[in-house]
């Protein structure tokens, strides 16, 4: 596999998104259609627009490659590789104006997530993990992704998107961990990942992820030496439940209270 | 009263907390103290250092001026002005290495905030409101703030740092304005002010500041065209239990549900 030439079109397919998204970004006529008939979940212009750039630029530089994306869903591929992305993981955040929302990007085979990367736009961050790269840049310059060692659930900082989390099951599962940690934040999307990844968080748990929100942070934190999995300790991949931790001390102690769901 | 000498002093402080917090955000080895035996209320080496680099610009700027500080309190002026800093708002934030923390400054007289700014060094956004003026400075460059105009409960986007907000009875009338509106988010901080004064947001929401926390945030959004009042619709200035509001359509119909706490 030609492994340079996958991160280049990785960061391709993120700069064309950031291009695409950062004009529509704090502008005041958002307009936001409703995914979903329960809850309110938006889809921006942006969303779309930028989703049909990425795949743009992947057809340009790799035509047999398969992608999964969450505006226009599966094209199929000959080469055994499909690319799992999302132009605006993070609307609510997106539409409210944090920058906390990111363009994911990943790549993955049959046997899981290979590479991905997670950037902020706004900002100018993109963290980046697999093919042994694990590394970030931002408005500060360049330096490697590594997690926090070894820690005690007691002195564990733990986020998660929205203290809802999912059902009233998983929302009691996520308050068992809650209440053991030193300190619980919200709303942080996909840059919560990236900060895992950065060393800077012990854990992440959410509920009802969807694949193309979880693949590119899988890469990211696994290659920064944190691990991800579902709640009951097998592969999270396909989304769901997610529980990613800095190391296997925090996953362990996350997992027994988890598990039980 | 000289404005402009005013608002360049504010601006030389703020200037001079970012170069000094900047170098400890996000390093792994920041060590945190216990503020308050009951919670946990990280301060950081980064806060003292920036509070005494702000002293030190406003001395040399404007010594017959007071300053109400979060590490150091209160010192007295002749003048009559007194500046309220706040080098990190957000400690938590900080800790976790969220870019939505603050440094906040402001300068008041007897009557009120004059002027203030909400400053992230990170992402290299500034905030700032009053004298007239009503801006914000960012990655891509300067732009008018200015709120959103009225709208209904039922669409709006609330903030709030974290859910639990304060005692039962202040997160129960939380809860009761989090049922009403469109979306809620946490974990924003001081940020969540600039995003309402930047047009994105339509109400903030907390209790248990102090004046240090509020003040710079007060001038920023009543200079873009918001309103923030205490819970019973009086002076938020003191701290305490804070609403922030887009417009007075908004804000009557939050404090309706909040005013018999």
């Amino acid at each position: 596999m030609h492994n340079d030439a996958i991160i280049a079109t990785a960061h391709a397919m993120a700069d064309a998104a950031r291009a695409v998204v950062l004009p529509y970004f704090r502008t005041l006529d958002l307009s936001a259609e409703n995914k979903s008939v329960s809850g309110f979940d938006p889809v921006t212009a942006a969303d779309k627009a930028a989703e049909r750039a990425m795949i743009e630029v992947l057809r340009a530089h790799r035509p047999d490659d398969a992608v999964l994306g969450e505006e226009f869903g599966e094209v199929a591929g000959t080469s055994g590789l499909t690319w799992v992305i999302d132009p605006v993981d993070g609307t609510r955040a997106f539409l409210s104006g944090t920058p906390t929302w990111g363009v994911l990007v990943s790549v993955r085979d049959q046997s899981g997530p290979l590479f991905g990367l997670i950037d902020q736009p706004y900002i100018g961050e993109r963290f980046e993990g697999g093919f042994g790269l694990s590394q970030m840049t931002g408005p500060q310059g360049a330096r490697p992704l590594a997690v926090r060692g070894p820690r005690l659930l007691a002195d564990a900082i733990l986020f998660s998107t929205f203290p809802e989390i999912g059902s009233s099951e998983e929302a009691a599962a996520f308050r068992r961990v809650a209440q053991a940690v030193q300190l619980v934040r919200y709303g942080m999307d996909c840059y919560a990942y990236a900060l895992l990844a950065a060393g800077q968080i012990d854990l992440v748990i959410e509920a009802g992820l969807q694949a193309y929100d979880i693949q590119a942070p899988i890469a990211v934190i696994e290659a920064a030496g944190g691990i991800v999995t579902n709640w009951q300790g097998g592969p999270a991949d396909e989304g769901g439940r997610v529980l990613a931790a800095a190391d296997r001390v925090q996953h362990a102690a996350a997992l027994k209270l988890l598990a039980d769901v």
